[in-house]
């Protein structure tokens, strides 16, 4: 049964990660996997929130937007609607999450590292590529921050990438695009180190219930492709990140 | 290295559902686990949101609060904030998510059922409490449509159940409580129907990544401890329920 | 003319104050009055708001909520309209005004104690219920500050409680509730303290403008249900509160 | 012991009602009562809201605000802040519900008016000022209704006026300004109609409890405070007012 | 073609300025322009916005505002809405805009003045007959924080005016009212100082464009009009202002 | 005295425009004016705001955003504040203002036209870079309603484009950038269509007020660097658009 984007089951989409995409921010990244394109900005900020405030530690968080045509139909846009959905409040969390889990924050100090995904056009897969995305922006901004002598030591201890993974007419397939994710019956997105640990693993029965065999198999499927952007990344990245 | 509880690492808190625990919903129940107390309410409602109109299909949704002081200190209130946060979001979204993977929406024809699941107490996995009593509620609104013949067969297709499991001191335990949640390597939240298929599962390593292996164990322990819940809420229902 | 709930007119529906209802607050009371429920608890908070600092002067205030399927019909959570409603801040308000007339600022010292009132089954009446409730929270969390050596003196002067009464079918009655309330020509709103001063005193001419001595009818019922829910409040609080 | 204002107990401030203050709303009343002024306007609308279509009856509503600098420090602006507070709130429910005791919403047929009451300056008594000016401008209103012969009928069927009295260094007086509301003991505001019947009655103890002399003594004032004001209603409005 | 107003082309409404309008502003003035009428309040505070702090330096800010029935239908209040819209946030940050351009902000001293101006009848030209307002309430609080001794020096350093010119039915025409401005071709309003320098312009071809002829003719009508203004503002202020 | 840029004082930056940027716009272009750089895209919606319905005339409004990185300093998301800014909602209108004024509604037909200008890197000028750029994804949105047979003619009367100009040392320059931006005198946005006639004019002193002579100048400049705009969307669209 071949998928609607005629890959092999286990085959991601063309990827790609433009470093210094924007001139004004410590990271920016553009990542393109397949026609979903986000822009990654990594902003040091030289303050942490209050409930960290003399502790010695710093601070990483993420937001989420998507511009309104993005996508197929038109999204009112979420200023104008006066404020964020719970969709977008998921996947920044998300991504806030999976970030802290890469670094040490006592190594990076009271200050804070603001992660921006915005997606400029969308066919499947945002919040992981947002991930895979804003993990290159995040090493960017450290490496300012070491050239800047801000920081004495690199805090990112691991690699970090995302990937989807999903049931599709009874297949796995991975990095499921917009025409498949919509017809999938269980979308999962998985973030891994590169150790072939999990970060976070989230999957939902979209349409029906999977049993462990299949999620074992849909994990097998998402180390594949996490490996495979991982190299990417550190391709992007000139072969010398988080050692 | 016994846990803060003082529990095996199987074993879930004392668990109590009671049906009608206010007057006016179809469906209401109080599920207490251990000292985590919801209130969850299935409120039938002969409308359907505007995406669903005339598609002779129903629909099921959730929203989930706390009271202020529900928590060992108090919450700043959400409507006095003037919004629902993310976190709660995050959550409510998942109730719905599951709710509506019990169901077939075609039976429960162009209606909805609103589950509302009010924290009057926390004490760790109040998200999973919410499913598992939620989902009494939903059985106890669907006998009421059942009842007034307003449906003539029961949508509910599969029973559903919830439970946290996580990684303690190396040890991967069941239904976490607050104390073992705050300190946990790792956090997970299972929700899988009666026939032991998963429906949303959703692992974070909150303090350390965790390999397949502990996923495993950790959904073993899922398993079993939804086991034990799908029997308390089936006793609780009468032993008729779904099925 | 029987009233719809069969009581005598100056009866009050059979009322019990549970303390202690949850563990993590200062005080917690579960009042219930006939079929109204309303959970009060009273948080300290080490702090003021800004236009009481160094003033050596506390704050007592009070938030009022209901769940959505506390009433007949479900009504929408306020967290997720965006803000508390015009009813919910004027109940509100006035319950934080009552019980600042119980209390001597100066000797709470600056700190706060929040009330909040949250409604989990309504039958009328719940914002007088909310008010006897959450003065015996408030005792309770006065008595734990005494206990904590926070402070060497109760700050608490007066008992108060309060009560609903009305004009029905003709008729002045005590203690409406819901069925009482919806067909009722006045509605009044009595706080009295334990020597009988009003505290607060609003009158609604719902259906019918009332006289002088309707009135005065209506404060000889308000003033003998307030003394029946004084000594209900003082017998559940052990006999030994405020003087 | 003299009031600050020097004025005999139970003097009232000069009041002076000025009609078409303003040139586009049906009705448009300045109303001054000493250094209290409100813009009252009444604006018809050929529609109600969605709990009233198709029921034939009318309904009557009431917006409060009050400019920044009405007040001896400026406020923040309602809209700037994103909302109508609590004091406001209750406010124009107070006023909404007034008008609506003087009208026969039948009579009115399916319309609205509704009664913006905007204070351009306040020295105390804003809120019953503005009720005694609304309820002339409702005057003007229907009688634009009547000459447009929108309607055959004058739905108002009694005279409405208001007024505050309170207790101040142990006497009870009338009208209070806000040097004088500032120190009172007790703030009652009072809404009564042409018959003495009452329509509303809010008392409320800030500094002291009072006893029911207190507050029969301050009826009293009340209604003698309420006639003057009515006389001159009846005389801005021409003599020819609501029968 | 004479305008719907009578009036010549290059012929102002009546103007009157009206001083100490209320009591509590250190500047408070109503400026009638035709049948269009808004309170200006300056009110003087005695800090600073956060990016102004420890700058020994001012701030001049102004807010707008219009009563929901000054207009021919009555609009939504924007605190119910929540939240003040796009025209009115765009009026208010011209009108602070222009009073900066008039003052030195070091001399001025770290202090606010907030401008508001508040629209009680609308008839075209609200924005503009808000800058001449504005001017001259600032005018007064100047005087009053040299009265008090609070500043040493006038901070004001010139004088300003604003008005608006259009072109309708071909011809070019001062000062639209609201008859005039909706059929109008263009709309222009200007400010500038009393030296006859811009200090903004902001022309909109609402129906055809306007080439840089009419341009011309337009900026010859707004300088006439402005220096009737300027005249008007001087004799208010006594003819002693800003010299 | 040589512009920061090293330009010119009526050279512009370097542009580009990039048509079909993204792939599910309508209409969508990137257009670069040196380092700025906007993303306008132009979404096709089958309906109208209620004030149009049934008029049958069409509409044309736009949005603007800027990523919170766009910038040199990180701005805070609107969204993630609860609305839009008074700065973003007067771009907005000015852009949609703009747009509406190079079309004919009733050739549109009874349809909306969004155009959504997001800024990914701003370096000054976003909001005529917005304008010029959103007439191309205009142009392609007509084109586009043309090619589905939705439209038999083209509503796009005019050519449409937009520059900057100001005073920066004593110089009239053209096409600010951020450095330039940030130390002029004036600052003016000039909208002119493609016979030379002026759309909208905003001229502000920024720093100091400017007077005819230098009006005139400006106006000279931006006609000039508008006419090498207008070419640029021309040779963009093929050289045929807009008759």
């Amino acid at each position: 049964m071949p998928r609607p984007s005629g890959r092999r089951n286990d085959e991601l989409r063309p990827l790609s990660i433009t470093r210094h995409y924007t001139k004004h921010a410590e990271g920016s990244v553009l990542i393109s996997l397949g026609d979903t394109r986000v822009v990654c900005t990594a902003s040091v900020e030289e303050k942490v929130p209050p409930f960290l405030r003399n502790k010695k530690r710093g601070w990483v968080t993420a937001e989420y937007g998507m511009l309104p045509r993005a996508t197929g139909e038109r999204n009112n846009r979420e200023a104008a609607r006066g404020g964020q959905g719970g969709r977008t409040r998921e996947i920044q969390r998300l991504i806030g999450r999976s970030m802290r889990a890469a670094l040490d924050p006592a190594v990076l100090g009271e200050r804070s590292i603001v992660l921006d995904c915005d997606v400029i056009q969308a066919d499947g897969g945002t919040r992981t590529a947002a991930i895979s995305g804003a993990y290159v922006a995040l090493m960017d901004a450290v490496e300012w921050l070491l050239g800047q002598a801000l920081i004495a030591e690199n805090p990112v201890h691991s690699g970090l990438a995302a990937v989807s993974v999903g049931v599709f007419e009874g297949q796995v397939i991975t990095d499921l695009d917009y025409a498949e994710d919509n017809r999938a019956a269980t979308d999962m997105n998985v973030v891994m180190n590169d150790r072939g640990d999990l970060i976070e693993i989230q999957g939902t029965a979209e349409a029906a219930p999977f049993n462990r065999s299949a999620l074992n198999r849909m994990l097998d499927h998402a180390q594949a492709g996490i490996e495979q952007i991982l190299r990417a990344q550190q391709q992007a990245l000139g072969g010398g990140a988080a050692a």
